[in-house]
């Protein structure tokens, strides 16, 4: 029953992304409750159809699955912990807790073990969209936790993008989330590499941008072949060797110096390979620096 | 003429990515002349059809086209300034030179000088290939130097696989291979990055490279649109703003530093965005880094 189209929610913390998430499972034909520490922030949304419930306990009680979307961790335990549900915190939490609150995979646990304590189904989720994209298929939201908890609302949840269930470590989709920041802002911090060096021999950076696009596909095909490399710890040099590799990097490094760009991005990428080919990976390739990524 | 589907070709330098070029020549139906300093090399080519020239003044007599693929600029002007043209080394140079040789810009513009006073036509170029690629359309060209020239050989080196002229600077083809460079190790830094925090909590790297994949090709498609904003000098935080980005760096070096692996490329990516923020540009977009890539 939960898993109907048009299943109750509930939508706890009414900043700019909880506003939108319960904005989309309106637009979806939801029955949708919402809660906010300060009330007037649902004014826009009952407008819309929302039911703003008077106390917190009442919007947990409203709705089989309940969002939580608040500033932090530290902001769900006050609220729901301590004082969230009157009169008596120790009450049974009696709905599916979905956290999009952003926090680190070991803060994720945690809560998965709070909600568990009080009675509440849990995943943690992460939010991969901006507000304005919720409830359209580019914005992708990542769940983790006990899989048949996802699967009991992912038809809800669906009203909100492309939702993905990772596993059931709840610390799964926080650690998504930074592993796909950390390559969103690492092709853009080339991107930016090369545009700098191309701007010096006067090219615009709308004419090198379609290049960058192209490398930066390119190389994200290669991806899935080189994790069995990684899974197999086996790094035969098919391709190229990373002594060859840092070669080039050595003219990167040169190149950025001689063109009066910033060369600590290049730099930091031939100090990775060099650490690998002194400890005798020279004549593997590139994948076996996940040796030199997997230390502390 | 030059510009036919058969036009005669020379190959000088026979290493494996020499003997790549000369097959795909070949391969195609061009009469093919070669050249190595150690003539054994040749063997192979000439027993599938090429013309191995017995001096290196006639293998440039030889064809209106000439491919240079050696192990860098020293070994390019050894060869055909000083000793390279019997009897004279003042004797005009009568082709077209392709200099596929790996340099950097500044040696690519020094060659152009020389090849001009040689009274030779001149073109810089970068493969971005390896050899069993090459003939492929997945093996990328890059050219730089005149159009016109460009133009005239076109069709012949069409060849050798997907071919692209960058513009008239003979500096363009060696920028535009490091800055490519510089995309395809950080993604593949970006991914490793990701799979070694994966890993520490049990996910093997094929299941996470296909959305490593998804995030670089998503970013990748962002680059046009980011550049109209670096060719602006306006970065209006559509999207979000840097201060927020600065925020979820902080999440990616704890949770690196919590689950054990290097988190020297999360700093890096958090340094040059506090610097930018430090220059009052928290409240723009992230393409504002651009001013500092731009700094030496």
């Amino acid at each position: 029953m939960n898993n109907t189209p048009h299943a109750p929610v509930t939508v706890i913390g009414l900043g700019l992304m909880g506003q939108a998430l319960a904005g989309a499972f309106l637009k979806a034909g939801h029955p949708t409750t919402v809660w906010n520490r300060t009330p007037a922030k649902a004014a826009p949304l009952v407008a819309a159809g929302a039911r703003s419930a008077p106390t917190l306990g009442d919007a947990l009680a409203a709705s089989p699955l309940t969002i939580v979307c608040l500033t932090d961790y530290d902001a769900v335990y006050e609220l729901l912990g301590a004082n969230g549900v009157e009169p008596d915190p120790t009450t049974p939490i009696d709905t599916t807790l979905i956290n999009l609150t952003s926090g680190s995979a070991g803060q994720a646990r945690e809560a998965a073990e709070w909600a568990e304590r009080r009675g509440a189904r849990y995943l943690d989720g992460a939010i991969m969209a901006i507000p304005s994209g919720i409830g359209t298929a580019e914005a992708v939201i990542l769940h983790s936790g006990p899989e048949q908890v996802f699967a009991d609302h992912a038809s809800t949840l669906g009203a909100l993008g492309t939702i993905t269930h990772l596993g059931a470590d709840p610390g799964l989709a926080s650690l998504y989330d930074v592993a796909g920041l950390a390559m969103m802002w690492s092709v853009l911090n080339a991107w930016l590499q090369g545009t700098a060096l191309l701007a010096k021999a006067g090219v615009d950076a709308v004419t090198y941008a379609p290049f960058a696009r192209q490398i930066a596909a390119g190389v994200a095909d290669w991806l899935p072949g080189y994790a069995e490399q990684i899974d197999k710890g086996s790094f035969p040099a098919e391709v190229a060797a990373l002594e060859t590799d840092a070669r080039a990097m050595e003219h990167l490094i040169e190149e950025s110096e001689a063109m009066g760009v910033n060369a600590e991005l290049p730099r930091l990428i031939k100090a990775m390979a060099d650490r690998a080919i002194a400890a005798g990976h020279g004549g593997e390739q590139y994948p076996v620096l996940i040796e030199e990524f997997g230390k502390p």
